[in-house]
């Protein structure tokens, strides 16, 4: 028995694996609605269309009822709402539980990855983080296209359990990494870098320019992850280039659309309004800017993006001078990542 | 004056930004109908489309008047065809020229990169060879759509040279990077990964299957090459990374296109026969299986992509294998880049 807490379409395609794998899941979620609609019809028709939940999963509005007697909790909330679910989460509990983080961002001002804001708030009711990643598009796990993913924590039996209870042979396969702080940097970094992808597509300038961008974004993203304790070898695995790709590159991509819509000329908050779900990326790249300047970092796009974002600059301007800078080789650019 | 031989889509395309920059460009190619459409209509629609040559561009059939006076010489003709045009260059030339190479792959069976072919046959005649790779889609350079390249060569004065020739400020940006085998591995091995990654998506096995098909493609890449003697940084750069996303990902990439027929289920003559233009991946596939098991480098996508070119394996049975691996983990994957 294993439950979900998030009801959005990361955490229900996550139920169905576990699902398919032979667990009974408890799908936790707020609006009583869209629980009953799980319960009824077996479908969450707003996050996941056209997929037919199997029974194993059963939704719950309750959350004292939702996690009685579990060990196991896939936290997949929103980063904005995780502090808030977990101090409701706590007074549950009779025992320490372990956690596994499946939302990717940075917190603004405090600066801290989710795995921190887990332990910070659980305290003695945790048992473990683990972190799960990489390239995963909700839609296409919920229809068992084949998925990779990594997992990591602190303590990598815990973070072995978790891979046993998610892998299997038909299309998820999970594998573990030891670099907590890089799978989770990736991760969040990441959205900040399909933001700006997006705005590029929105602009017209192609496939061209659209790597060129993704490929400088890896740099930056590794500069960071590396000064902040990570092993930059993770940035070129799945949760670094794999989860970058997917996130840049596919339709399904929530910050790259928002990107795209701003690219087109569209303003923020329409955009925001517009997208009906929660778009990571300008959280993150809030976090990213301050940890950047905080360390010292040379963060061209994030820096960029931070302008149009909280700053009202125009969009095309801000990519036209990331694109405009003087002639200069390339290791130098990279050679910043201090492998 | 810059002579560019080979007007196919990517001579045609570098010869337009030298244009743009202001050069007069000698464009040579072997059709006879095709150079009289370039001089007389100023198109080469066979391989650009709707594009309108600059009136600096000059069509030539005849080597010798193509070369007359040239001391900067484009090659950018078919990794198979090199060493037969060099044989046909060197007796036109009165003086030892520089050649910029611009097309990607490894020779089957001796196993070099394009730059040693170039030495090979040019001898005496060869001032100085300089590489240009990178994520640049001829179509969307002929558009003028912003694009970013790296040039390399064992004399860095050269590749600065070729820098300055190809290098403006409205939309083609030249970086520097003085690892030639680096740069040459990385443009050659990433049309393995396009072709494998075209039969992922004509499998249907959708972008979070791809994003961990490149990832892991990638990584092999950048275990032969460290093998080879190459950088491993200049993988995770504009010819590593920035041309693995842009040919695995644009419709633009013959390389993807191909295996997306073969993923969708036509035999390799009829693909081959159907594309028009020459396939460069299925060559360095197998000089790439060549090297690895010379080299006792592990590439798994490689051979199993050789094993649907020319032992006839099922692609879905080959693609099958390759995810059904035991559980992993992912830095022992990586760690063996040899960073």
């Amino acid at each position: 028995m294993v439950t979900v807490l998030g009801a959005g379409s990361w955490g229900t395609a996550l139920a169905i694996v576990l699902a398919d794998n032979g667990h009974d899941v408890r799908l936790w979620g707020q609006r009583q609605e869209q629980i009953d609609e799980i319960n009824e019809k077996h479908t969450n028709e707003k996050y996941l269309p056209n997929i037919h939940l199997p029974e194993a999963i059963v939704g719950y509005t309750d959350l004292a009822q939702a996690l009685e007697g579990i060990e196991t909790v896939i936290l997949a909330v929103p980063t904005k709402a995780i502090r808030e679910v977990l101090q409701r989460v706590r007074p549950c509990l009779k025992q320490p539980i372990t956690i596994v983080s499946v939302s990717k961002g940075i917190e603004p001002d405090t600066n801290k990855r989710i795995s921190e804001i887990i332990e910070e708030e659980m305290g003695e009711h945790l048992q473990d983080v683990v972190v799960l990643s990489g390239p995963s598009h909700a839609e296409e796990v919920s229809l068992r296209h084949p998925t990779t993913v990594t997992v990591s924590s602190k303590n990598m039996e815990a973070a072995e359990r978790i891979q046993d209870l998610f892998m299997n042979h038909q299309y998820f396969r999970v594998y573990t990494n030891p670099d907590l702080i890089g799978v989770e940097i990736g991760g969040a970094l990441k959205n900040i870098i399909a933001l700006a992808a997006g705005i590029t597509d929105g602009l017209g300038y192609g496939d061209n320019a659209k790597a060129a961008l993704m490929t400088r974004g890896l740099a930056e993203m590794a500069r960071l992850g590396s000064r902040l304790g990570a092993n930059p070898l993770t940035f070129a695995g799945l949760t670094g280039i794999g989860d970058l790709i997917v996130t840049c590159t596919s339709i399904h991509s929530r910050n790259w659309r928002a990107g795209n819509l701003l690219g087109k000329g569209y303003a923020l908050d329409d955009v925001l309004a517009n997208m009906g779900m929660v778009v990571e990326g300008v959280r993150t790249t809030k976090a990213a800017y301050q940890l950047a300047k905080k360390m010292n970092v040379d963060m061209p796009i994030t820096n960029a993006l931070y302008d149009v974002l909280f700053n009202g600059k125009d969009v095309k301007s801000a990519v036209d001078s990331l694109m405009a800078r003087g002639k200069t080789s390339e290791l130098e650019d990279l050679a910043n990542i201090s492998l």
